[in-house]
C-alpha cells in the first residue's frame, strides 16, 4: 500500500509534513509517497517524491486554482489515487482545493449526489462524535442529507468498529416538529431510511456527549458549529493555563490534564475525511504537526484496509 | 417602575424565582410584581401578586397554549406591560410561549418584521458577545437579518454603553463571497446599511473573542451555535472538576478559577432579550436560580431606564 502525502500543503509545510510522513512510513509499515515541487519540499528524509511544478496556496480560490494549476501537488495526488498509483491521499493544504481536486480527478462514487466532509469531534472518555457535513456544501437538499447519514454511518462503523452507529439530525429541539422546513423533511425521510440507526433530532449540546455517534447537518451549520466548538475550547484552554499558572499548580495538575488535552487536540484524530469521492481522501487541518500527519496516514491506511469506499458504495446504493 | 416576574416559570419555580424577585426588590429599589396562581406560587415573601388561574408548562406547545390559556401568568404578564401596569416582564418559563405572549399582547415595534432573541455569550475578560437570533425564527429573510443587526446594535449600545458596536454576520469564512446565498445577500445589504458598524463576516471561533460585539444569524444556526458552546463548556467544566479533584488542588485553584466560572455562568448575565416587541421582555433560561432572576430584573430595569424600546424604534425606522 502506498499513501500520497501533499508535502507542500499546510501552515507547517514542508517541515512538519515531511517529518510526519517519514515517521508514518517507519511506524506503520506503509509506503509514503511525497508530492510537491522539489525546490519547495527540500529534504525528503529519504522518502520518494512525485515531482510536480505548482503549489495551490492556502489563500488561492479553490475552483479556479484546481482548474489552472494542473501540475499542482493536490491535483497530482488525486490523480495518483485515480490511476491506482496510490491508495489514498492526505493533505493539510487548502481545504476547498483538496475537495475540488479529489472530486474532479477521482470522481464521485456512483449514486452520490454530493461528497461531504466528515470531521471527528473528540469526546474524551468516549468515541468521538462524527459531524458531517463540516463545510463542503453550504446549501443542501433533504436527499443529500439522507446520503450524508448513510455515508456517515458506514464511515463511523469502519473507523471505530461500531456495528450500528447512532445517527442524529442536528436541530433546535428533539421533537420531530422542531427546525427548518428542510430539517423536518429530512427527519421524515431518515425515519424511513433502512440500514441506519436514526435516533432523531439532536441539539448542539449533544455533540460532546455519548448520546449520538454521527451528527448530520448542512455544511453551513456544520462548519459554524465546528468552529464554535474549537473557539470555546481554545478560549477555555488559554484561560485555564492562566489559572493554573497563577495558582502555581501547573506541574501538579498536568499529568492529570494531559490525556484530556491530548485527546481534544485535533492532531490526535487523523483529520477529516471527504466521503463520497471514489478514493480515500484525508483533509488534515491547516496547522497540522508531524503528529497530525502520522495519524492521518494511519487513518488513511485503516480506511483502505477496511475498504471504506466499498462500504460507502453499498450504503448509498442500498436505497 | 414596576417589573412583572412570572413566578411559576422555570425549572426552579416558584422557590428560586420568588427568592430572586424579593432580593431584586430589596437591592435594586424597584417594585416587583409577581404573576401566577396563588396556590402555585405559595409564599410571596411579602411581594404583591397579580393573580391568574393558569400556567403554561415547559412542555406545552407555545402557540396553542398562548391561545388557549388566556389567564396564564405569561399572557397576563405581557398584558400588564401592554397596559402600562408594568414596565417590563421577566420569565424563566417556556421560551416559545414567552415570545408568543409578548408578541401577541405587546405587539411589534412599528416596522419590525420579526422579533429576535438576543443572547449574551460571556467572554471573561471582555464584554459579552451578543448573538441574535438565538432561536425565535428558524427561517429568515435577508431584510430580517438586517433588522436584527440594527436592533442588536441598539441593544448592545444600551446594554453595555458602547457607542458603535461592531456587528458581524456569522458565516463559514471571512470573505464576502463565503456562505449561503442568503448570507451573501445579507452581507451586501449590511455593507449599505447606515447607522451600524458592520465588520463583515465572522466565524464560529470569533464568538468567544473580542473581535466582534454583535453576531447576526438566523435562529436555527444561532440556536445550534449557542447550545454547542454551552455543551462544550459544560463538558470541560465537568472534566476539569475531575482533574482538579484527582490532583488534589481544587481548594488551591478555586479562588483563581471562580471569577471565570462565575462569568461563564448564564445566571450572571441577566438572560436573553426579545428584541422587536413593543416592551421590555427578558427570557431567562429554564434552570434560572434566584441570582439569575436578580440579574434579569436588574437588566430589565436598566433597559427601561435607558429607553431601549425607543432606541430600537429609531434604529429600525432609520432605513
Amino acid at each position: 500500500m502506498r499513501i500520497a502525502v501533499d508535502a507542500v500543503g499546510g501552515d507547517k509545510a514542508p517541515g512538519e509534513i515531511v517529518a510526519g510522513a517519514r515517521e508514518a512510513a517507519d511506524a506503520l509499515g506503509v509506503d509514503v509517497l511525497l508530492v510537491g515541487p522539489p525546490e519547495r519540499v527540500g529534504d525528503t528524509k529519504g522518502l520518494p517524491l512525485h515531482e510536480c511544478s505548482e503549489v495551490i496556496e492556502m489563500k488561492d480560490d479553490p475552483g479556479a486554482s484546481v482548474r489552472k494549476k494542473k501540475d499542482s501537488s493536490l491535483v497530482r495526488a488525486a490523480e495518483l489515487v485515480r490511476d491506482g498509483k496510490a491508495s489514498a491521499m492526505v493533505s493539510a493544504g487548502n481545504t476547498g482545493a483538496t475537495m475540488a481536486s479529489a472530486l474532479l480527478r477521482m470522481g464521485r462514487i456512483k449514486g452520490v449526489a454530493r461528497p461531504a466532509i466528515a470531521t471527528p469531534i473528540p469526546v474524551p472518555g468516549s468515541t468521538p462524535t462524527v459531524l458531517l457535513d463540516a463545510g463542503a456544501n453550504a446549501e443542501v437538499q433533504a436527499d443529500w442529507l439522507v446520503q450524508f447519514a448513510q455515508m456517515g454511518s458506514a464511515f463511523f462503523a469502519a473507523r471505530y468498529g461500531v456495528a450500528a452507529p447512532r445517527i442524529g439530525l442536528l436541530s433546535i429541539g428533539e421533537e420531530d416538529s422542531k427546525g427548518t422546513t428542510l430539517v423536518k423533511e429530512t427527519n421524515a425521510l431518515l425515519r424511513d431510511t433502512p440500514g441506519i440507526t436514526f435516533v432523531g433530532n439532536v441539539e448542539g449540546r449533544d455533540l460532546m456527549s455519548d448520546e449520538v455517534d454521527v451528527v448530520v447537518t448542512d455544511g453551513f451549520t456544520g462548519n459554524v458549529t465546528l468552529k464554535t466548538a474549537e473557539g470555546v475550547l481554545r478560549f477555555i484552554q488559554r484561560a485555564l493555563l492562566g489559572v493554573l499558572t497563577e495558582a502555581d499548580v501547573f506541574d501538579q495538575v498536568w499529568p492529570h490534564l494531559e490525556p484530556i488535552v491530548l485527546d481534544l487536540d485535533p492532531d490526535s484524530h487523523g483529520g477529516a475525511m471527504l466521503l463520497g469521492v471514489d478514493g480515500v481522501c484525508i483533509i488534515s487541518h491547516g496547522s497540522s504537526s508531524a503528529r497530525a500527519i502520522v495519524n492521518a496516514v494511519r487513518v488513511a491506511k485503516e480506511m483502505v484496509d477496511g475498504d471504506l469506499v466499498g462500504h460507502l458504495r453499498s450504503a448509498v446504493s442500498a436505497t
